[in-house]
């Protein structure tokens, strides 16, 4: 008999509950046999800010941090100002859950444009730290609205922090190509560039098979532009992980193909995983947001649990599909069922 | 008579001691009959630091600061630590001399091939604060190179900072297409960004015509790849206008044609103009560095100085340069008698 777990489910906002429903049918299927699921949705997002106040209630993070994973659509609405849900809800998440590694793959599929004239082979992840760096919520400001105003924002980066997100790079890089870019401004950022330095190099000395060199984040994203061919595992905080992603889902041809996990490697908590793409107010209620990135955050969830296979299978339908299909116009719908009759 | 203006030539390492040369020709050309200029080398950089130790004496920081304007080629050496000459020469020259705008012109010219398969016509300005953010020192380490070490890095905004660099660049925008993109990260940086937002705001009540808008830093990634013609000034703080303009250089063919001017706009100090290239230890000495960043921010000096026809002059000879031979191989000096035949 397999196991069941139980899946935290915020579809959240806009074309997020129009593509997690389908991230939850490809997890099914592509599980049969060997693990069942059961849901728990959770009502979080801007609808419920705006409708209740609510953002993330104590009980109901309660409930969550019993689950054994969480599935995530997108939460946003441009009604509401910047920061508040992101804050109150998203990093919350990823702080109270000690998700401290976010993983972003980046590939370029068969049968998708890339806006680069010559984009080359690319399929590398970036392990950004979660739950650190400018991110923490440190900072204020004093004499605000005042000619006089300061305003201050703190990186906090820990040797505890930095050395365990070091280890899960370097654990990954193994299964990979075993090349590991770490990713700072220690030129500038002059503490907490040199302890990320030192640690990698110091962790390093363990990996003996994994080569690591280092670029600044400018230099980086010339070459996320210029040869993006040449990374495998890219290595940064939290700030930078943040742009260098975004940055590397245009050029493999839009964030409509990428999903991201933000991950508790020492599973106290559960894991999240979710598209990274936004709740697209734009084109939400149309039927035409493309699940594409949705289904792959469930293959993560899966590769998470220690479904490798059924991941697998996720990973190939998806490949497929894009490379036939990828061009075509289609509903939500449409892409959903073609990719889960390849599963 | 025309006036002599002084001008501190920092020519730095590696291929920018090839380069500068070109630029100070280009300025004098193009100046004939409107300014003479006389030069006060300064050997500062890398080189200077191995032999003597010594990165920016204070006397040398006075010479410095009675001349008129500063022409900078490219300092730095691998062999010196991350952070040594960058926060001992380059950031204490824009800090001492409170270079507060950080002018960033990004063009793709024609003849130019961009790494984008369309990039459409890329014309638009950075305007970058200079003096504050994370760039202004603040920060530090406990426990260092202990399991328990914890680093900082502070970053410091203030009303002062920020309006005056804003009210730069809606002077510029006046000039231009007249719009302005705020880039700041204000759902996670809810203090500095919030103020940034407000002071945009404010100042932009006195200039009806100019419109603006907001991206966030990450998304201000993607824009550059997938739609860069969109942008006219881009506004933003010290660290978001370095990783953007590099990614920027590279989405215009290469940061071989991009030039910059930090500048001092209330003329209390000189400002200092430069390529935005480094010192490139792989090709120096080969005579084979395309001087045309270099003649570029000649260009960017004379506007300072307020010879807009002269400035014209070597752009008008940039481009045409550009146009008919930027495709062949050329050496150093090639390039540079080229281009000079046309001013
Ligand atoms: C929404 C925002 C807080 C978030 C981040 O900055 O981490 C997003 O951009 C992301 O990359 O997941
Ligand atoms: C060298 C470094 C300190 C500098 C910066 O970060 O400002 C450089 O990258 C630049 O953009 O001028």
């Amino acid at each position: 008999m397999s196991k069941t777990y139980t899946i935290a489910v915020i579809a959240g906002d806009g074309i997020g509950k129009e593509v997690t429903p389908w991230a939850q049918q490809a997890l099914e299927k592509a599980a049969e046999g060997v693990a069942d699921f059961t849901y728990e949705p959770f009502d979080l997002g801007a609808e419920r800010y705006l409708r209740d106040g609510a953002i993330l209630p104590d009980d109901e993070l309660e409930r969550i941090k019993k689950t054994d994973a969480i599935l995530l659509g997108a939460v946003g609405d441009p009604r509401i100002k910047a920061g508040i849900l992101e804050r109150g809800l998203l990093l919350k998440l990823r702080f109270a859950l000690d998700q401290y590694v976010n993983l972003r793959p980046s590939k370029l599929y068969k049968g998708v444009t890339s806006p680069l004239a010559n984009p080359g082979d690319i399929d590398f992840v970036v392990v950004r730290e979660g739950t650190e760096g400018l991110y923490c919520g440190a900072g204020g400001a004093v004499r605000r609205d005042t000619p006089a105003e300061v305003a201050t924002e703190v990186s906090i980066n820990t040797a505890y922090g930095v050395e365990r997100v070091v280890r899960y790079a370097f654990e990954l890089a193994m299964k990979r190509r075993k090349h590991i870019t770490l990713v700072h401004k220690k030129n500038v950022l002059v503490n907490a560039g040199d302890m990320w330095q030192r640690i990698v190099d110091r962790v390093g000395k363990e990996y003996p098979e994994v080569t690591h060199d280092y670029s600044h984040i400018d230099a980086a994203t010339i070459y996320l532009v210029s040869d993006p061919s040449r990374f495998d595992v890219i290595l940064t905080d939290n700030l930078f992980g943040d742009i260098l992603t975004d940055e590397a889902g245009a050029v493999v041809g839009g964030v409509g193909y990428s999903a991201s996990g933000c991950i508790n490697a020492s599973n106290e908590y559960p894991s999240m995983f979710e598209p990274i793409h936004g709740s697209a107010p734009d084109i939400a209620g149309k039927g035409i947001a493309n699940p594409t990135a949705a289904i792959l955050s469930a293959a993560m969830l899966l590769e998470h649990l220690g479904f490798d296979d059924a991941a697998k299978k996720i990973h190939t339908a998806v490949e497929a599909d894009i490379e036939e299909l990828g061009s075509t116009k289609r509903s939500t719908e449409q892409v959903g069922k073609d990719i889960l009759a390849r599963i």
